[in-house]
């Protein structure tokens, strides 16, 4: 508690590690089901391992909330809904639409994650990227689809829709946490430039996400 | 490759270890599937932990089957389909039988292997013993279950009847392993006394099986 903070203060960036550490949790919790339904034992130690890495992250996470006097469940507990209802509406149908889930679903939420984590104090910033710029076994992963994809032009069309479905149901778990939690909101503002009015925030936020998103169904050459 | 072994041979540490290594995954899997389920945001935390340490545990002993000159996922294979079997035959329908199948369901599975594990080198054997040794979080679950025990005398008396289906479903799947591996059933033979026909070897391992899971029956006040 004796570090000097940004403007932001801890309990900012409590909440921003709150909403981190639960977004890990589900990573794990995800990876490690895909992992048993893996069609061979090598895939499936491979997104075990990858399970395991989201875990580590979790305890980097925790790790620094303990360093600004927070405790883990409280600060995870508010955020625990909200990829549930995501989840629910996201349920993949094969192998390949989990594994495209596992690589681009989730990345609207770390992009978010980033922009509020901006205006944090320096430290929580820096391991906030860090912890999202980790992408673990992520590179096998977009091997793997984009060497799937670009042999069968049906898959590759199907998935370049999933892909649409799973930005559309990410940017609905943005803007419910936005709705629900009024800091998100203020760091948002914090990082958006100083002449933003709130309305022109969550638009501007969307287009960033959406940006961002159309970039990594690029590389991996599924594009509508 | 270099290093001296026991008379078992590089052979069967593989064997062992590729039967451990598979072990753990399931641990793992197991583990981060009951703490999806976990009826609170702390438990599922907890659970998950215990199938991050599960991981690791398989980490040593892929270092383990690296250095004997094996590779990982052709030792695990053959026992890919054990628990599998087991795990359908042993559904847990409540929270508690769950968490009871967690901690004694594996432990004939546990002992089995310690077993195996005494003829072969030093390294390897005292490997086993050491990853079988950790059992995490393992407190924490015999502190639950004791307490619920003590407290609802319905609950404990379904599950110590829980722990004998347990038990028996345990020892079929050893028996399913020592069928289908003659090296398992050497390894057996050398860990035996030296005047053990093959028959009695099965009846004493059963017998010394059984007895280790009254003992932990027993430390959770699970008593029949």
């Amino acid at each position: 508690m004796s570090e000097p903070t940004a403007d932001a203060g801890p309990d900012n960036a409590l909440a921003v590690l709150g909403m981190l550490a639960y977004s890990e949790l589900a990573a794990f919790s995800r990876l490690a089901a895909d992992a048993t339904l893996a069609p061979s034992l090598d895939q499936r130690l491979e997104l075990s391992r990858m399970a395991g890495m989201a875990l580590e992250r979790l305890e980097q996470v925790s790790d620094r909330v303990g360093e600004l006097g927070g405790e883990l469940q409280p600060v995870m507990q508010p955020f625990a809904g909200v990829l549930v209802e995501f989840d629910r509406r996201t349920e993949p149908s094969t192998w390949w639409e989990r594994l495209l889930k596992a690589y681009v679903g989730y990345g609207v939420a770390d992009d978010f994650c980033r922009m509020v984590a901006a205006p944090l104090d320096p430290t929580t910033r820096d391991l906030v990227v860090q912890v999202l710029g980790d992408d673990g076994h992520a590179g096998l992963v977009v091997t793997a689809l984009s060497e799937a994809g670009a042999q069968d032009a049906t898959l590759a069309s199907r998935l370049a829709l999933w892909g649409r479905r799973l930005v559309g149901e990410s940017l609905g778990a943005v803007q419910g946490v936005l709705a629900a939690h009024p800091r998100m909101r203020d760091l948002l503002m914090q990082t958006m430039d100083d002449d933003v009015v709130p309305g022109e925030a969550q638009q501007r936020l969307f287009a960033v996400l959406t940006a961002e998103h159309s970039r990594r169904m690029e590389r991996l050459g599924l594009t509508p």
